[in-house]
């Protein structure tokens, strides 16, 4: 029953784990090409100044790239995730499915009988 | 493409994503009838002090209760999952599974193709 560390999670990757980079994250794993900074904004409802904060922490952690260059004389923020990326968010992705198959099993094992049985609840003499 | 917040995952509460919570909550969730803190402790790899501070947090959120009372001489610190926790995990794992859904469809719509077209990687003129 008390199998050490057997929820201990250490593979959620705390870089990947925070919920507003989950979803930028997520975004870009839809667009390999990349996205507009704005686009990304929008999708992930965050404010410029959070998602700059976000970008910052991946692409210190080497998951996502952000490329400044203009299209004809406007500005253009890419942001792409990396290979590296990828598969870190990939291997993370395959541990939250670890979470919800431990939740589902432990749920279901632990449904209450539907009956009260007869000295139920009773701490074994 | 951009529709907006697709990717907020605002439904993933903070009180239940912290990386050890999860791991005190799926704990949790399969004894229903409540863990020893020892046991509790053991399953999620935590020190004394980082449970101790988890289960206060779920303890102020209304996630879980901590019983403290004696067996003969010994005391024993039990902590259960309420019911009002119970809901609440379980309507964040839904969160959960709908990231898992949203990455493995993006996943799977960005896979490049076998080989580069002629052409492939040139803007159009």
């Amino acid at each position: 029953m008390t199998e050490p560390g057997r929820y201990a999670y250490d593979g959620l990757d705390r870089l990947i784990h925070e919920r507003a980079r989950l979803g930028v994250l997520t975004s870009l794993i839809g667009h390999p090409k990349g996205l507009a900074f704005g686009d990304l904004r929008r999708l992930c409802d965050l404010t410029d100044g959070n998602l700059s904060r976000h970008l910052a922490a991946l692409q210190e952690g080497g998951l996502v790239e952000v490329i400044k260059r203009f299209e004809g004389a406007r500005p253009l923020t890419l942001c792409r995730i990396t290979e590296a990326g990828k598969a870190r968010y990939l291997e993370y992705l395959a541990v939250l499915e670890q979470v919800i198959r431990d939740a589902a099993e432990a749920a279901k094992a632990a449904e209450p009988l539907p009956g009260p049985l007869p000295g139920a609840g009773l701490a074994p003499v």
